[in-house]
Parts: C-alpha cells; structure tokens; sequence
C-alpha cells in the first residue's frame, strides 16, 4: 500500500464525491444545472432537449443568424485533463455557433495545473472564476461530480454561478454522448419505443453503452428490445442490468452477433480489444463476430441503422472495408458527430438560460 | 563555459534588455503602452485604473452587453513559453468578455517557434504582424523588456502597432498579478493607508511578492507597515528593500509568524520549499510556522483578509484543511482570481483603447 | 520490408490521392472550393484574389467594421498535426478578422487522435461534422488530397458543405505561402511581368520556392527570369524546372550568389543545411555564398528587396546580423507576415463566399 490512498490522507478521492454529492434532477428546468449524469434527466427532459435540438438544426441550415444570440456574452472553458479532439472541438464549436465565447488553455492542462500539483477542486474554482460553464474531461470516475461540489461552494465567495457540464469521466459516465446518440436514434427511425436495439463489443468496460442503455431505460422505452452481444468476460456489468431491470424492457445476452443481426433496428458497434483476453485462443475463436465488415452488414435488415461513437480502428475492418461500408446508406457515424454538436447546442442554450431555444 | 554565452555570441540575452530599453511612464495615458513593470505606475494610475476595474465589475454584474464593444475587432495572441493556466485563461477570459478576439498556438509555443530555433525577437514581430496585443509568459528575465523593444522596431516596417502585456517572465515581474492583489486589498479594505501587511514565505525568490511590495511603496501608501515573515535563508531581496525604503512605509523582517499575526490586516501567504534548505533539521525546526491551518487562521484578527496566489499546495495544509480554510469568510483567493480577470478587462480596454472603460 | 505499407494494408498513403483527386480549378469562383495546390489557379484567379487582399488591407487600416460580417457565423477548425506557430496563428488571425470563429483541439491534435491511431480521412470528417472550414497542416504529402477526398463523399451524408484549406503537407505543397510571396512581390514591385528573381539556398527540398515558382509560371509572367542559386547537390528538382519549361520564363541555375546578386529585383532566402552534405568540405567550400549578412545584402541593387519565409536561423548570421538586415528598407519579410495574414483574409472570405470582399 505503499502509494495507496491510505499514504496520502491530503489527496481527494474524485470517486468518493459520486455518494458525497447528488446531482440535481433537471425537472423541466436546465437553467444553471451542472449536467454531470443521465440520471438528472427523465422522459419529459429528454424531450424537451430533443425538440430544441431539432428546432436548433433548423435554424442551422437556415443560416439563422439569430442563434449567435443565445449565449452571446457568456465564457465557456474547457479543462481537459485528458485529450479528445472529438468531444472538445464539439464543445467549442457547438458554443461558438451559439455567439458565445471559448477559451481554452493554450498548452494543454496536462502542462500546467498537474505540472504544479493543483488538485481539481481549486483548478475548477479558479476556472469558475472566469467562466460561466466549464466542460470538463478527466480520467477518474466521479470528477465532475467533484467539480460540481466545489462550484457550488465557489458561489458563496464570488458573485458567480459556473456550472460544470462532464465531457467525460474515467470508465465512469459521459452523458453527453449517450443523448447525442439518443437523439440520432430518434431522428433516423422516429421513436424509441418498439425499436430492437443491439449493443456489440466490449460492453463492460464500454462508457458509452453504460450510458445509452441507462438513457433508454430512464426514458422508459415501451416494448423496447436490448440485445447485448459481447463474449463472456466482457458483458454488460450487473449493476447494469439491475439498473434496467422492471424498467419495461426486454434484455437479451449473447455471444453471437447472428442471433440477432437479422432482425435488430439499431445496431451499436464498439470495439473489443485483444488485451483484454488472457487467453489469445479465446480472441481468435470469436473475433470474426466482432469485427464489422460490409458481409455483416449485408445481413442486417434494410433499413437497420449502424452507429459507432468513433474513434474506429479494426473493429470496422480495414481502410477499404470503412471506405465500403461509409457508402452503405445505413451507416450514420458521421451524422452522430454533427448530431453531438447539434445536441450540445440545445444543452448549452438551456443551461446558460438562453431566452429560447 | 563551453556552453556559456561566450561560446554562442549569436544568442541574444534577453536580461540584457532591462537596462536597453526602458518602459514608457503610463502618466495618465495607458493609450498603445507596453505593461512590462510595475514601474511604469505611479498613484494616479493605479486609481484610474482600480477605478475603472470597479466600474467594469458593477457593468459585468448587470450583464451589460455594452462591454463587448471595448475591444471589438481588436485581436490578443497569447504567447506561453511556459505553463500557467491560471494567467492564461484570466487573460484570454478578459479579452472575450470585453468583444475581442484571442488566438494562441493550438499546439503550444513550447512544439513549433523553439522546436524549430526561432529567436524570441522573431516570434514576438512575426506574431505582432497578426496581433494588436501579445501577452508574453516566458521563462528569462528581461523577455518582456525584449519583446517590446524589437515590437516597437516593428511599428517601423508594418502599418500596426501592437502591444505587448507580460504575463510573468522568470524570476523577474509579473506585473499583472502585483495589480490584481493590489485591487484586493483596496476593494476588501477599502485602502492601503494605515494597514498592517504581511508577506509570509519564501520572500526571496518570491516574484509575487516582490512586485505588490514594489507596488504598495510606488502607491506612495501612508502610515502602511510592511511585515516580511520568511526564514533567515529566504529573506526579502536587498534590492527590494532598498526600493521601498525611504518611501513612507515601515519594514519589519522576521522569521516568526506570530510576531505579527495577532495584530496584521492583510496576511500575503506564500509557499516554502523544503528543497531550498541544505539542512533538512533547519526546514523542520521552522515548518510549523509556514503552513496555514485553520488553528493559525484562528489566530489572525476577525476582520483580516488571507491572500494567496494560487496554486496552493502543502503550504495550506491538507484537503481537509483546504476545505476549512476556504469556508472561513477571512479566505480572499478566489476573489483574487475574479479580481485577476477584471483588472485585466480594465488594462486591456485601456491600452487598446477603447473609447471609454 | 517489415514495416513496409505491404506488411499494413489497412493503412491509407496519402500520397496516392495525388493521383486519385483532382483539386477543382478556381476559374472565377472560390466558394466552396478545397484549396489545396497552386496548380488550382490562373492568371485571372491571382488577381481577383491579389486585388481582394488589397482591398481588405485597406479597410483594416480604415478600422472597417464592416469586415467583421464577412464571415460571421462560420466556422474555421484548425488541424495542426505538425507545430507551425506562424501558419496557425496566421489563419486563426484572420478568420477573427473577419468576424469568424475558430476552434483547435485544446490539447493539439498529436495528443488526441493520433495517440487513440484514428487516420485522417476519419478525423478529417469528425471535424467537417462541426466546421464550415478546416486548415490542415500535416507532415505526409498528399494529406490535403486526402483530406479534400473524403470531405467530399461526407458531404453526401451530413448536411454540411465543409472545405479544406492546406496549410502545408510534408514536402509538398504549401500553397498559401506561395499565394502570400507573390502578393508581397506584387505589393512592392508592382509587378510580375519583367522582373529578375533570385532563389536562393536549399531548393531541391525546400517547399516555399518550388510553390512559388509553379505559381509564377502559372501567373503567365512575361519577360521575367527566375535564377536558382544552390550548391549543386541542393538544386531545383527536374519536375519543377519541367513545369516552368515552355511558360515564357527564363530560368538560370548557378551555384554562385554573385553571378546575379547585382541585377536582380527580388532575392529571396532559405536556409542551407549543413546535414545535407554528405562532404563537410564540400558545405565549408560554398556556405559563405548562402549566409546573408549586411556585407553582402550592400551588393545588392538599391530598390531591391530581400524576401525570406521565417523562420530565420544561421543562414541569415548572428543575432546583430539580423538587427543590421531588419533596419534595411529592403528587407520585407515581417511585411510577408502581415500579407500572410491579408491574402488568408482574402482566401477565407471568398471561400466561404461572403457577399464580397
């Protein structure tokens, strides 16, 4: 225990802050909510969020100069303690398109406040300081829910009232994507209810299906189908599966993506990685059925949608079978990533209280 | 000295700048200035420009959006040869909320002007060929005094004027943070005439330190003591006291907290090293009186005021003295990071400036 | 050939899309159009841009803030996979300018996606999800090519129209340097046509001059000669020389400076690299020849002027070298800084087709 926690009382604990701290049920209302978990969010919410998502992608193509104005005056920060081009340019650009402001720090955060040896609760207050929402992305679970304790403290020293929105902690949520991909669910097939939805890959290390399959329950799907393909060792976590449990979906685990390819809606794709596997035989006997190529997806149904939260690497094949496979119409990664910034636009206009979105 | 300056005469050196070129006296017009030292102030600039920084903090409350016209169209290039978020962010946070424009290296200054051996003299003319104002952070004493030496060579050979604002250079000055405390203490104490002030850590090597009492004695404060709390081996500089001596102020120097504490407006804590004593049972004899816990807190008068720069690490004890600490209404460091982001809008808006602040 | 791209055949070259994509010809009409090669321009198109850049460095010294609605509400993402403080900060500069936003992986692109081994053309999309404009910067030719490839097939998918501007690939292209030293040259001399232009230094590997000889070829100028002053070994490449063949140029090569230092109108340096000779004596015998210094820059005719793309390192003397060059009225290389950042201003606006510029 040499450098356990227990030889260092003076550090805190990001994870402890996930039972220290409870985040407030949006209820109707974003204004001013840090959103750090999609246990904030029930049916009418999801809702709320998904309509001025569509009304802002409308307003988009229209080239309505009238978005500039929803958060025109207001400073978002990103703190990045890990990189990810994706969620982080989608964040700028999704409040840049709204007028507001971006500052971001110039060298990265892995050269300055870690350098230095600041914890995250005095970083996020000296960012609060300046800002009036920071998107944070750090590698252990519960940071933002840390981020959000100290920022509500931070409001009775200085006449501001920053929020954190998660961009992503650790192995633990990223809620954002999950309502990104929930958005691109109900835009491509126009419901959730009734739909046949296939979850592939590393399913228990994977945030991303945590987080949707969480969303969809929260939701409360009617007559909703989660079909669950991972090998043995890496299926769904049981916390998981009791979460969704009496939530009125049907649940399914397999191994095999045939017996269910044929007739799923949805199917989500992620990637299973070699390493994980302490027996390389066990790899080799099942890898074929987690490796999307344009073959399997010839046996999926017509107008089934294929999703994928990218980065993508062998799991799709190679550089000729991503080629092939982005001409198949049923391929909707991309629309995903416009749909991340569409969504993170809605988000950010209701928390920042924008007069309408 | 086979890598000394004598072996590479094509180096400039930018120490060599502080006696070659002198800052432009602000004298009432902050108008196109270079802000390089605290020297350049006298008293009445420091009021105009507390004076404007309190103005702009009542119109950021008020939300008025008339703030975004001060630096309109106006640009600031942030040039960080060195790691500091904190003046980073503050800086960049100021130009945007006053409707100017930021840009900075996407990769870092540290991966493209150094890899490739480029001079600072280049990079500072290149960079002002884009820029109206450049905020320079750098390693080498004297950089800031270089960089506006060859921007005003510049003004020669391009239609632009630009302006540099140092961000800290080395051990030298920082003259913005020595500003921003400065504001501090007149907006929590609502003077610096008459007031007991203590500096408390490594004094010598302390540029923060150095530049506010450099600052306080410019002032001209009256009736004002000056307490410097440090060990022996990390006493105030010669320099520094000769600069304030003679200046109406009354200096003590001493190496026992407790001395002053009881009877102290303004504590100044900063940390000390325990690398920069040769003898270890010479840091651990004294220790006790440079680490800020609630009980030594507990001991300062009801109404004074705890500064720190920021960031803090052992030198404020624990988390869990972090946290007492910061709920004590004596803890004024997040207000100094709010106060660091407003000074900056008021110095900005003025050297750029903007028709009114 | 272990690591050879036979042993990888999932990875993409981006040097075979030099082949497979055709970069539009401007012929008249920006928008919209991927600007990734000189070879995309005419006569006609140089001086609708040249004129365009004129025009807005005009208004910029007038404070036109009018220039602020060019581009407002579009989007400008810079990828930088190599560090280039100048081009970056040149094209964020200008996308500012124009009242346009601009957003950059925080952390720099090399911590992100290369570090999780996702390739460009996915990279390339994720971020033409979110931006109307990207300027790539990346170390393997052809990587603009790629780049402009699969922008296209997105547009089929996502609702988007978005266009890669290069700002350099390995050593390839770097078109708008090439665009920026011709404007210069124009801006000074008022003209193309009848001048004598000297190139001087590594021109077998250096990217700047091939560029900008194509591109006067591709002007069409009449009765002006183009000298190539290199060491042997270092001299233009057989495909460039074939290019200018036939397009009434007349070409001369020498090793030796002095052969048309006198007559000539334009110089313009690059650097020599001592590494590139595999003789020591052979770089001893020829480097005073490519060392600029004020001695020899007093050889040259009174109204010429003396160009270089900086960074400057040995190749233009010591650090009082420099200082003695830069007090010379021919000395134009900070004014290529700030052309640099006009004709992206230009490019930019018309691109992305604001009503005009």
């Amino acid at each position: 225990m040499s450098n356990g926690t227990a030889a260092r009382p003076d550090l805190r604990q990001s994870e402890r802050f996930l039972s220290l701290y409870t985040p407030p049920k949006i209820d109707g209302d974003f204004t001013g909510k840090h959103i750090i978990s999609v246990e904030q969010f029930d049916r009418r919410d999801l809702q709320i969020l998904f309509d001025a998502t569509a009304s802002i992608r409308k307003r988009i193509r229209q080239h309505d100069r009238g978005l500039l104005a929803l958060t025109a005056g207001r400073l978002m920060a990103t703190l990045f303690y890990e990189a990810s081009t994706r969620t982080d340019l989608s964040f700028q650009a999704a409040m840049r398109h709204l007028g507001g402001e971006v500052v971001a720090a110039s060298n990265g955060v892995q050269f300055s406040s870690i350098y230095k040896g600041e914890n995250l609760a005095d970083t996020v207050r000296a960012v609060g300081c300046y800002a009036d929402v920071i998107v944070l992305r750090h590698p252990e679970v519960g940071s933002s829910y840390e981020a959000a304790y100290y920022l509500d403290l931070l409001r009775q020293q200085v006449m501001r009232q920053p929020v954190v929105i998660s961009g992503g902690d650790g192995v633990g949520e990223h809620p954002t994507q999950a309502l990104l991909d929930m958005f691109t669910i109900f835009d491509m097939k126009g419901r959730i209810d009734g739909l046949d939805i296939t979850m592939v890959g590393d399913l228990r290390h994977g945030r991303t299906v945590h987080s949707l399959a969480k969303l969809i329950a929260i939701y409360g799907a009617q007559d909703t189908t989660l079909n669950f393909v991972a090998p043995q060792e890496l299926s769904m976590p049981a916390n998981i599966l009791s979460f969704l449990e009496g939530r009125g979906l049907t649940v399914n685990q397999t191994d095999n993506l045939y017996d269910v390819l044929g007739h799923t809606d949805v199917i989500y794709w992620t990637r299973v990685q070699e390493e994980r596997f302490e027996d390389p035989a066990s790899y080799e006997a099942i890898k074929d059925r987690f490796i999307m190529t344009p073959p399997v997806l010839a046996q999926a149904k017509p107008d089934a949608i294929l999703m994928h939260p990218l980065p993508r690497k062998h799991e799709m094949g190679t550089a000729a079978d991503h080629d092939a496979l982005d001409a198949d119409p049923r391929t909707v990664y991309f629309r995903q990533m416009e749909n991340g910034m569409l969504v993170r636009m809605a988000l950010l206009a209701k928390v920042l209280g924008g007069l309408w979105v």
